[in-house]
């Protein structure tokens, strides 16, 4: 487990010193230059924080196919920015309204509603440009990245997984239901993530299938970690306000099959999960790890 | 000026179908359903609305490397989702808080603020998906295209006018930066239109940049129309709050340099946008009639 946390450690570190570098006034300062104000915001909700699980799934998706981890780094950063972004505009009083994260006033608190709106707004963006520009993968990789990420965040995934989620408070919703929500407003987003690693790798369709599958499985075991983790973790080990749900008359999966029952399903997910790389024999213990990471984890 | 109104006619409704192609609810089911309160409020904000100028300038442009009318809707669709999304999250009460939008209630008034916020962002993802995915356009183009649009929206263009134009609420500003706000908020978009064009019909640098300062000259006159309707017309004519500006204390520059020389500048600066496109003779005859509309244009 300790080369486990380091190489995460080293795709975090990789992945900051990227954003450090995109988000800089000098290099975003066409066709004007940007606002200092709106660079801080950027700034503030994207650097020096977060694990950057995604990128790290992508990076080792792609290690399956023997790609060299510096070559996941744009579409890591990409990922990552749509990643910052949701988090700035889900915080929005008129979304989940939270005021803080990653243990520091939301971004909306730290500056104002319409900048976080703005600053997310253009965190989206530059993902795009990012890939559409990134040198080391070929105008068709480009693409097919693009649409990857446009998928995980778009109506049919993180976004649309959103607007059932507000749709969702104050009614009582069945175990189904909830599942669809999370699969789409946490689970596309980390699918996403995978299967661009997989494009980098060059993929076939059985692979991606398969892949695929791992990462819907991957994002439940996620998921039920953080419901768990909603629960039974306080506010200073979470860096953001817990509880919330309950307090809000959310459906959750706690509330209706309990915490020792979501326990032994997040182990038999995690599980799953392993044994679904099977194919790919020692070459995915990668995302083995990251899986069993997700079903361990404490913050 | 019969035939251009036909011309940007013909143009709108092959957008607008386009539209109603892009945003119909099968074709956005991946990966999982869409939720339809979302693709309503995306339909709310861009179907049936809109006079369609920046895809028709991308049109326009690209007619002058005598490329088919229809090569252009790609991009024209994009941008157009750009646009709308701006619209939608201009409207928002954190920014210009405006109720009333192309006569109808705005969309955070017709749904909801949450709603608006992923409307808006998801059409934004959408405008990139729709580019990378293309198939009238080679890969490497969909990159350059997917570039020209998230310049010209982002924090050197688009969102970060909009930052500075709230920035400069209840503050006195000079001409010069005024200029500014609105070569970014207004402008950048309108310059990336044309440089779409530019891009599917295959301008050589100089091309390139003679239409980019076509753009910026075609953007400076529509925004002085702009500022000048917003004096003169009534809400009815426009479909929109006019007025609102004076009212917020916003330095305009009707308030600077008074009705008279606004109007003396617009017609300035459309004879210099006509004067820019010599090099491309009577090719440029759509793109000379553009601004020529921008300057007379009521609504």
């Amino acid at each position: 487990m300790k080369n486990f946390n380091q190489d995460l450690a080293i795709c975090a570190n990789k992945i900051e010193l990227a954003l450090e570098k995109a988000l800089k006034f000098e290099s975003l300062n066409e066709p004007f230059e940007a606002p200092q104000k709106l660079i801080n915001a950027m700034r503030y909700g994207s650097l020096d924080g977060g694990k950057r699980l995604r990128p790290f799934l992508t990076q080792k998706t792609a290690e399956i196919f023997d790609i060299d981890p510096n070559k996941s780094i744009g579409a890591g950063l990409a990922v990552e920015m749509v990643h910052c972004y949701s988090l700035i505009h889900d915080d929005l009083p008129a979304m989940d309204d939270d005021d803080l994260r990653r243990g520091k006033p939301s971004l909306h608190k730290a500056f104002d509603e319409a900048t976080a709106i703005l600053a997310g707004d253009n965190l989206l963006n530059l993902a795009f440009e990012t890939l559409a520009n990134w040198e080391g993968y070929s105008p068709l990789m480009r693409n097919r990245l693009i649409v990857e990420l446009a998928k995980g965040a778009g109506s049919g995934g993180m976004i649309g997984g959103q607007i059932f989620d507000l749709e969702g408070e104050n009614k009582t919703l069945n175990q189904d239901e909830i599942s669809t929500i999370s699969a789409m407003k946490t689970g596309a987003l980390i699918v996403a993530s995978i299967r661009m690693g997989a494009v980098i790798g060059g993929a076939d369709k059985d692979e991606l299938l398969t892949l695929s599958n791992y990462g819907k499985l991957a994002g439940q075991a996620f998921q039920l970690a953080d419901d768990i983790l909603d629960e039974t973790a306080t506010k200073e080990q979470m860096g953001k306000a817990t509880g919330k749900d309950k307090e809000k008359g959310k459906s959750t999966l706690i509330s209706l099959i309990g915490l020792k029952e979501a326990q032994n399903q997040l182990e038999k997910i995690v599980q799953q999960a392993i044994i679904s790389l099977e194919d790919f024999d020692e070459k995915a213990d990668g995302l083995r790890a990251v899986v069993k990471y997700f079903g361990e984890r404490k913050n």
